[in-house]
C-alpha cells in the first residue's frame, strides 16, 4: 500500500518499562495480549519502500516490537546516521535511553555546577549516561549498584566520583553520607525500594528525586511496605517528580544533538550487552531483573 | 533600651508544627530547650515603647512565643488593623494559617479553574482555608476529616463539594473516588500516613502534592511502614513537594491582601476554638493531635 515500508530488525531493546505492558495492571500504555507482537523500539534497516521519505537501505529507529520483519505505515520513523556511532546506539545512549539520562537530570532533577548527584541503577543504560552528564556539567556523581565489577566500571571508566554496592554495604546510609558531605542535591532514581529509602536522611535543602523507574516493584502483585518519609519533604523543601522521556519528545532533537556531540568526543561511554537471536529475547528481558546487564541490553536479530 | 518594645500577650497560637521543636530530632529549626520559653506566634498590644516605629496601643504579630509579656527589639512585628477583622486573626486566617494555605494551593499544588483539589485536615485552621479559597478559584474541594461535624461545618458552611469522614469510611480509596470522578489533580496534605495512601491511586495526570504538615507522624519515634507508592508517580508524572510557608515571606503582602479581601466579603468563612488562659495552653495544644480543634486553635491571654 502506498506509504507502507517494509523492515528488517538488526536489534531489539529489552527495557525494564516492558515489564509493565506484561500486566493488566492500569499504567499510562495499553498492555500487550497474549499472541500479540512485544511491544518496544527496534533498529530497521528499509528493505522495500513505497514511501517517497524512506529509502531501501535507510537505518531507521522504530516502535515495531518483537519481530524479525515489520510493516509499517512509515510514520513514527527517526531515520540514523551509521556513519556517527554504531547503529545500535539508536537504541541505547542515542535513542530513548540517552534522551530519558538527558530530561531526567537536567529538567527533573534540575542538575547544576556544584550539586552532588545521586543515581541508582548506577551501571544500568540510563543510569549510567545519568553520572557522566552530571560530569560533564560539573556535579559530584555518586552511583549504587549491584556488584563491585559495576561500581569499578562507573568509577574507573565513566568517571563517576564514587560508588556503592548496595549488596554488600552494611549500612547504606552511612555509605552514601560518607560520599554526599554536602546532602544529596539531585537524586535520579532507576530502582525503589531500600535504596531509596537511604537517600531521604540525606536530602540537601530544595532538593529534586526524579523518579525514573521502580525495578524493584515491578514484580510485585501487591504493594510492598516501607518507611513513610513525607514529613522529610517538608524540612528540606524537597520535590519528587515521577516522569516519562515521552513527555518530552518535542525536546528530543536538543537532546541527541548533545548526547551525539559528547558520545562521538569520548565525553560519554557507553556499554551495550548484545545477546544474539530474537529466540533469547526474553531470557535477555527477564537478566534485567537479576541484574545481569552492564550497559544497555540489546538483541542481535540480523545484520 | 533605645529600639526595644514592651508587649502584652493578647492571644497566642498553638500549631503543630510545634511538636518539632519539642524534639531534638533534625529539623529546620532549633529545638526549645527544657525551661525555655516555648517559641510561637502571637498577637500583642504593646504597652511601651522606646522605638519610633511602635506606638503604645499598637496591636502586632510577633514571634515572641508562650509568656504574658515580653520584650522584643521592635524588628519582626507586623501591625494589624483590629477595625478590618478580630485582631485574633492576626494568627489564623489573616496570618500564617492564611498565607499557608494560599501558598500551598496556589504556587505548590498549582491549582487552577476545573481542578479538583482533595484536602486532608480539612476542618482545621489551614484545610478550611484550602477548600474555600480552591472553591473561589473554581476548582471543586473535597475534604477529608474526622468527625461527622466536621464534615458537616466544611461542606455546608463553607461550601466544599464533598467531605469525607475517614474515621467511619469503610473504604477511603472507594469514597474519594466517587467524589473525584475525574481524578485528583492537586491534593493539599496536612496529615500523611493511611490518608494519603489513599490518594495515589487517584492521582490524575500532572498532579500536584503539597506536603504541609503530616500531624499523623509528629508523634512517632520511629518510622513508620505504609505501602510504597513511588512506582505510581511516573505513569501520572506527579509530582510531590514540600514546602514551609516561611519560604514566601517575600509573597506575604499578595496574600494578606487576598486574604484580607475575601475574609472581609465573607468568602472565607473562619472558625477560631479558643481556650482561656496562658496554663491551658499546652492542653489546647495537646488537643491538635486528638482532633479536638474545629478551626484555629488560639489561647486568649489577656484582653
Amino acid at each position: 500500500m502506498d506509504g507502507e515500508v517494509l523492515h528488517k530488525t538488526l536489534y531489539l531493546s529489552v527495557d525494564p518499562y516492558m515489564r509493565g505492558r506484561m500486566s493488566d495492571r492500569k499504567s499510562y500504555a495499553d498492555p500487550v495480549g497474549i499472541g500479540q507482537v512485544m511491544t518496544g523500539e527496534i533498529v530497521t534497516r528499509v528493505e522495500q519502500s513505497k514511501n517517497p521519505k524512506h529509502q531501501v537501505g535507510d537505518v531507521v529507529v522504530a516502535r515495531l516490537g518483537w519481530q524479525e520483519y515489520a510493516i509499517s505505515d512509515g510514520t513514527g520513523l527517526r531515520r540514523i546516521d551509521p556513519s556517527a556511532a554504531p547503529v545500535s546506539t539508536g537504541l541505547s545512549v542515542l535513542g530513548m535511553v540517552g534522551e530519558t539520562a538527558y530530561f531526567g537530570l537536567l529538567d527533573v532533577c534540575k542538575a547544576k555546577e556544584g550539586d552532588t548527584i545521586v543515581v541508582s541503577g548506577a551501571a544500568g543504560a540510563v543510569g549510567s549516561v545519568v553520572g557522566q552528564i552530571a560530569k560533564i556539567k560539573g556535579c559530584r556523581a555518586v552511583g549504587i549498584a549491584g556488584s563491585d565489577e559495576k561500581v569499578k566500571w562507573i568509577t574507573e571508566e565513566l568517571g563517576f566520583d564514587a560508588g556503592i554496592n548496595y549488596k554488600t554495604s552494611e549500612h547504606l546510609v552511612k555509605d552514601l553520607a560518607k560520599h554526599c558531605p554536602d546532602g544529596i542535591n539531585g537524586y535520579f532514581d532507576n530502582v525503589g525500594g531500600p535504596i531509596t529509602d537511604a537517600v531521604f536522611p540525606l536530602l540537601a535543602q530544595n532538593s529534586h528525586i526524579a523518579i525514573c523507574g521502580q525495578i524493584s516493584m515491578y514484580n510485585s502483585a501487591e504493594a510492598e511496605m516501607g518507611p513513610r518519609f513525607l514529613w522529610n519533604l517538608i524540612m528540606k523543601r524537597a520535590t519528587i517528580r515521577g516522569f516519562l522521556v515521552f513527555d518530552y519528545i518535542d525536546r528530543f532533537p536538543e537532546a541527541l544533538k548533545d548526547l551525539t556531540e559528547w558520545v562521538t568526543s569520548g565525553k560519554i561511554k557507553y556499554r551495550e550487552n548484545v545477546i544474539e537471536g530474537l529466540e533469547n529475547a526474553p531470557k535477555a528481558f527477564i537478566g534485567l531483573f537479576h541484574g545481569d546487564n552492564i550497559g544497555k541490553q540489546l538483541v542481535h536479530v540480523s545484520d
